[in-house]
Order: structure tokens, then sequence, then C-alpha cells
């Protein structure tokens, strides 16, 4: 076959992240362009192009594309538009982005959906989920994304946006705000914003010394350092975000009954303080039958290069 | 084609009951024999046997039959098992039920689920889901049992027992005791059961007036009939079960995004007090993209020949 390699676009608020893949997950040729200065989506999909063309070049790859895959905020696999975006900069409107960019690519088929369902796609066909057929990925990032796999194949539901695990309910009552509008979602409480809130929040209603009482803003990374060095309070954070999110993970079992939960994103970076108090969670709000039964992984990408391998595994199924 | 109809038989505690079916979902025949008596399960499988064969004459359909469909508790689609169902007189041991009876009935293929699948795959084939690729069912009986329908398949899982929707948080924190052993199980509130306990919890904490002060035991039954006759205290316990119900199943959107809802079971019978409490709970917990966008139905299945209609649909898969 002629058509050997994909290329993965990792649409973001500010760049996007594109590059040629080839079928083991080597990442032969990459490069960014800004997202955030471009209001007028038809002026983006040119610049977009043009890069594309670029990598594809720089990989020595040409008329060897068999398709590009895209991970994008509010993206829908079913119709390749991206919807309501409200972190892109051509904002609240639907973009036939699919449509648009495979126009501009001389026709190579262009597939889409948001970015935790490219992640989880990245993970099945490169990474901690190879082999496995039933898995919820979890993306702790800004916000908590979620791209669950059954029987090999991500869930999309009736409309093309299922899998917003980030905003069920961790907290039913007086629960935190949530940037969707609702109170009490995952999102709110175990996110990289939400740890740094439950700094914030726990600093303020508490005496409890810290190294973080001296930090003028926080944010997770700060209560990460924190936690590396000792801090009580830090370790807390952690104890407490691990909870949340093991408490969630076994209403997740519940549904899908997966081999594994796979973790993904900036705030997995501190696997060493939320290993334990998740697995700990999760296991004792599971049915027996699933107890100490479903593992916790994390993320085998390379982080550099796994929002483009995510978008890019998506190109092979086309 | 010569095998043009199925067996479906629904595996309870006390009875169980079998019967002929068409291709249109008519039963042409049944009966029912007793479950509790036979601790012996190959008894109890030459017992079945015997009747199975019985109605298969009584339909007149002797040489006819593609296929037969069993829904049982803790039933595991994948190997055919009843594994430790505690409510089975033959007790909490792993009975290879499908290979036992398709060995008793001369080699007709036997798919086993449990009862809230087969619920799900007979609303499916011949009930309120027709047509329905993305639909969730929820059994509201004595327990809360579900049926998640995802591209047009029941969802299994990993392990075969995937759809425990009853048993994820309806109340994290001083949750009722659940019969599985965890705190504040969706099934400890909105099941049958869950409503009587609400009623007795409500009179024992209240002095409100209700006319179900004067009974000496209360079932979810005299629930209803009070709410009928216009009890207020009757009429909150349906908000409040409708409330808590609503809440968990905007959950249970964000995880699959289904195109409905469905309602099966004794419970739901109390449609005029529950949907009310319940579209305004999940709308009001769902994220906007599906706010009033998920049906609520109900069951459409003849209430006496549902049972045998939702196993026997498995049948047709074979």
């Amino acid at each position: 076959m002629n058509s050997s390699y994909v290329v993965g676009i990792d649409v973001g608020g500010q760049t996007t992240k594109l590059g040629v893949v080839d079928a083991r997950g080597t990442v032969l040729a990459q490069t960014v362009i800004r997202t955030d200065t471009h209001s007028d989506v038809e002026l983006y999909i040119a610049d977009l192009a043009e890069a594309i063309n670029k990598v594809i070049k720089d990989a020595d790859a040409e008329g060897k594309i068999r398709g590009i895959g895209v991970g994008a905020p509010n993206g829908n696999y079913y119709t390749g538009t991206i919807e309501n975006a409200p972190n892109l900069p051509w904002g609240r409107t639907t973009v036939e982005f699919a449509k648009l960019l495979s126009a501009a690519m001389n026709g190579i088929p262009v597939a889409l959906t948001n970015d935790a369902n490219a992640a989880a796609v990245g993970e099945m066909t490169y990474g901690a989920a190879r082999g496995m057929k039933n898995f919820i990925m979890i993306t702790l990032g800004t916000g908590v994304g979620s791209g669950i796999v059954i029987n090999g194949e991500v869930v999309y539901g009736h409309d093309g946006f299922a899998g917003e695990l980030g905003h069920t309910a961790a907290v039913r009552n007086n629960g935190r705000a949530c940037n969707c509008g609702k109170n009490g979602c995952l999102e709110a409480y175990a996110s990289a914003t939400g740890v740094a809130r439950t700094a914030r929040e726990w600093l303020e209603l508490t005496d409890e010394p810290s190294v973080l009482r001296s930090l003028d803003t926080i944010a997770s990374k700060d209560v990460y350092e924190a936690a590396k060095e000792g801090d009580k309070l830090a370790l807390k954070i952690f104890e407490f975000t691990g909870k949340i999110l093991g408490r969630s993970f076994a209403d997740f079992i519940a549904f899908s009954a997966p081999e594994a939960i796979v973790l993904f994103g900036g705030l997995a970076r501190a696997k060493e303080f939320l290993t334990e108090p998740i697995l700990e969670a999760m296991n004792a709000n599971v049915l027996p039958l699933w107890k100490n039964k479903v593992e916790l992984v994390y993320s085998q990408l390379k982080e550099s290069d796994a929002a483009i391998l995510g978008a890019s595994a998506l190109g092979w199924e086309l």
C-alpha cells in the first residue's frame, strides 16, 4: 500500500499542533500554528492546510497520506463539525471543519472528534490500551474529558457527543460552580483548575501551614511541587482529588464494566499522589464483583507527541 | 424459513415464566414453573425442559424453534452462566445454564443475559425502543436494573456484567444501606422497596398526616394507591423518587448520549407521578446540549408478556 501515513491535528484554543505519523506511532515531522489569532475560520483552514503540506513534505510523505485525523473541542464525529466551542476564536457557531479541511487538502479524507475521544483512539492504537476492547480514557487537563471505548469502538451516542464524564455529579449538594453552568461536576474538582481551587479554598478555610501560603497565585503545578516537597496540605489536596476521582470511577465502572481506566493529561503527572486514593475510593464504591478487578493505568504516549498521535489514529480508520 | 419461533424464559427467584414467541412478538403459548422448590439445578433444568417441550407443542411449533433466550439474575451473556445469584435456590455458585439447557433441549442454541438486558433487547425488538440505536433501559422493580444499548448493541463490557446502574451513587453521604453492601445506591431509593423505605422513613421522621399511617406494613403499591387518592405525603414520596431518578439519569446521559431513557417494571406504573419530577431533575442536571433533548418513554410491552418477550428476543440473535 502506498498510502501509509496519516496526519494528526490537535486543535487547541491557543495553538494547533500537527504532524505526520507512521503505522508504528512515530511522529515523522511536526509543527505548530496559532489558533487564537484566527477569528476567521476560512483563513485558519488555509493556514492549516499550508502547514500540513509543509510537514508532509518534511516527512517525505507526499502522495502517501491515507487520512487526516482531527481532535478538537466540541468536535462531532458524525457530522465532522465543531459546534459552539467557546474556547476557539471563531466562537459559538457550527463550523464544517472536516469538509472545509478536506477541500483545502485536495480531497484527502478528514475525520474529526473531540480531544478526549482522540486520546482514547490514540491510546488504543499506540499506547497503554493496545489490545483492550473496553476501557475508559479520562483526560485530566484544564478540564476533565473522557473517551469511552466499548467493544473496540469509541462511544459517540445518538448525537455524537457521548462521553462527557467530566460533567457528571461528583458532589450533589452545595457543589462548586462548574464552567458548564452546573454545580458539583467532576471537572470542578478533579481537573488542574479544580486542584488549584481546592488549594485556594482550603488555604482560606483552615490555618494549616503550607508553602502554598507564600504564593500570589496558585496553579495545580504549584500544588504538585509542594506535595513533592512533602507539604502536608498539598498532599491532602491530592488525596481529596483522588478520592473524588475514585468515587466517580466506581460509577463509570457500573456503566460499562471496563478492563481499565486510562488516565492522561497534565494532572495525571501527579500519579505518585493520585493512584492510591483513587484505587482506594474506587474499590470501596464498586460492586463486589469488580473489587480490585479494574486496572488503573496511565497513558504511555510521549507527552509531547500525544495530542498529535491521538488525533492521527483516527486517520487510520478512514 | 422453517425455524420461525423462539422461546423466551424469565428466571425469577420464585417462578420461571416461559413461552413461545413469533417474529411479531406474539406469545403463542406460555406456562410457569416454580424456581424456588429446586435447590438442585439439574432437576430444575429437567423440569424446565419438560415445560418448554410442552409449550412448544401447545404452540404447534415442534421443529421450528430457532433459539432459546433466557433472562436471569446475574446472567452472563459471554459465558452463558449464572454466577453467584443470591435469590436463586441453588445459591452462590456458577451454573453453566445455557450449556445445560441446550443439552436438555437436544442442542437448540440458548443465549442468556440478565433480566434488565433482556428487557432492553425486548423493547428494541418489539416495544418502545423499536428503531432506536442508543437508549438506556431502566427496570424499576424490587431492585433497579439497567440495560444499555449503544449503536444497536447491548453493552456487556469486559466481563459480561456491564449496566449495573442501580448501584451507582444516588446519595454520596449518609446514603441508605443497599442490599449489595454499599450505601447510597440508586436502588436503595428508586426501586419499589426504596419507595416503601422512603414512606416508612418519612412517617417516622415527620408528623405529616397520611393515609399510610393506618397501615401495618407498607409496600410501594400502597404509596401508589395513596397518591392516586391525593395523599400529600404519598405524592411527595413520588416527587422525591422522581428527583433522585432524574438526577441519576442526567449522569447516565453524559455517558452514552442516548436518544431515550426507557422505563419498565412495577414502579413504572406510577408514571403519572414520576414523569414530571424525573424530567425536571434530569433536564436541570444535564449539559445544555442535552436539555429537553432526551426522551423519557415507558415500556410498550404488555406487562404479562414482557418478561417472556424480553428473553425471547435474544433467541433471534442466535
